[in-house]
């Protein structure tokens, strides 16, 4: 335990089913941190306050800051969106305080693109100022930063405000398509395969014309398996490259070009993938530390004055 | 019933999930149709031949032929494939006959492509010629077809022989991630909603640059329905429209460029949707005679000598 007086910031990752509790010192340094399955959707009754005592109860008085889907219709408390382009400003000017708790919210981050579609997040943006000043974008305040996952956001990062981003179903049709299809049936496990992850990569990254795109694509993780020109055991990675792989060559069209490179802000297995993906279509990616929420967290509550 | 004398072939579309068994007479005409669900996935402990009985042995005795999974490994007894470019003659020749029973099975049809990915059709080829000569094809024996579906098809058609073919997982994907994402969560209801439906396709008919694609795209289906940019009514509808949308993108890409006219081979309610869709898109649909099955088996049989 840390001595009580050293304790500055307490920093929830709270999202849709898991909260990450952090306690940070007075230099935002990680003095303990809790990993739980309380998320949004395993609160029973809405009793966040519970669950927030739940997580934090043991540690010393401090101020709270949530980021994440806690601040959605379906959280604690619905917490506004604040409009690209968002800085961190304008994300600490936007915190929406629960009263029954000293807990304050990260707002989201909106857009509406040129056709008239809007695009949300929740979370991401506390992260994209976990690593804005830690020095994954090379150029500084600037960049492109992917974060992988069941809705994987693209951000454009420009001079330390969040430009514009989009979303991605990558992780979440995977899932559906690997489950609820026939592709599944051929799948021989799920270990990691290197040169059917690669296969796929490279089959997404081909040219339209002459071809088609995703929907038929998709079709070759069962054609191939079925002619045994893929093992049953690269599958699974075979698909899983595929998709990751459309999901870059959709960002570099919506970047309007391939950026040099990206940096990848997420877990340490689904990081290590886009990695390999990204170097695979010639792109660097600088992957950021862990807890890139909980640093965030730190420079948004510095930001809002919440501590020193 | 039919006069004994008048039967000349027992035709069976058999599928996954259904068998279509169709009673025809000397000229191809349909006498009697019987639709079960006896699917190759719904015959118990592999028992086909009872299934055949069971949905014809009331009949008057007389050659039959069947098309579609039934001649797939999990089915009676695994056909071979066909390669592009198949005619009539090479699918009559390449019949494979179940000695158990007065019963042959139409082959599949196969390609591999530019990238060496093969594809595959079984019960499609039937269908496509039972069109080809039946006036669908407004340039006579050559043009384009989409028989839509489980995993849809797109067929080139060339001087009567199917040329080249592309599987688009359209309507399995469609499923999936309908039931099995976030999406679906905000559909309300299920019933046809033309606006809805329209400006599916459109989104999924702008161009990538600058915007991304399919992927990008879906979670526009979630954005819209949360900022109540489209009513829950129409969200299912919504995504309906925009992945037939984006499988016509594909098709058109696939294709090398947009063709003028297009034969939908189908169900009526999916076949409408893709008129719908084809035509908001400046695609002219010819929609199939409903049994273009029962058709094609007829003429295979006819060019077999099945049949005089």
């Amino acid at each position: 335990m840390p001595a009580p007086g050293s304790a500055s910031l307490i920093a929830l990752d709270w999202g849709t089913t898991g909260l990450r509790a952090y306690l940070l010192g007075a230099d935002g340094a990680v003095l303990e941190k809790k990993e739980q399955a309380l998320g949004i959707l395993n609160v029973k009754n809405g009793d966040f306050a519970g669950a927030f005592r739940e997580a934090t109860g043991a540690w010393p008085k401090a101020p709270a800051l949530a980021a994440g889907m806690i601040g959605s219709r379906q959280g604690w408390r619905e917490a506004p969106y604040v409009e690209c382009p968002a800085g961190l400003d304008a994300l600490a000017r936007g915190l929406l305080a629960v009263p029954s708790a000293d807990l304050k919210i990260v707002p989201g981050v909106s857009m509406v693109d040129a056709d008239g579609v809007p695009d949300v997040m929740r979370g991401e943006e506390t992260q994209i100022f976990g690593v804005v000043e830690g020095g994954v974008f090379s150029g500084g305040a600037s960049g492109i930063a992917v974060l992988p996952g069941t809705h994987s956001k693209w951000v454009a990062v420009q001079a330390g405000k969040i430009a514009r981003f989009a979303t991605f179903m990558t992780g979440e049709a995977f899932a559906a398509i690997s489950g609820h299809t026939i592709l599944g049936r051929l799948f021989a496990g799920e270990t990691f395969d290197a040169q059917g992850f690669a296969r796929g990569v490279d089959h997404a990254a081909r040219e339209a014309k002459g071809r088609g795109g995703l929907l038929h694509r998709l079709f070759s993780a069962r054609t191939l398996g079925l002619f045994d020109k893929i093992p049953g055991a690269g599958l699974h990675s075979y698909l899983s490259g595929l998709l990751i792989g459309a999901e870059i060559e959709e960002a570099c069209a919506w970047l309007g070009g391939k950026p040099a490179r990206v940096a990848v802000i997420g877990g340490a297995a689904l990081s290590a993938s886009y990695e390999r993906a990204l170097q695979r279509r010639g792109i660097a990616a600088d992957i950021a530390a862990p807890d890139a929420a909980a640093q965030g967290l730190w420079r948004i509550a510095r930001a809002a004055k919440l501590v020193a």
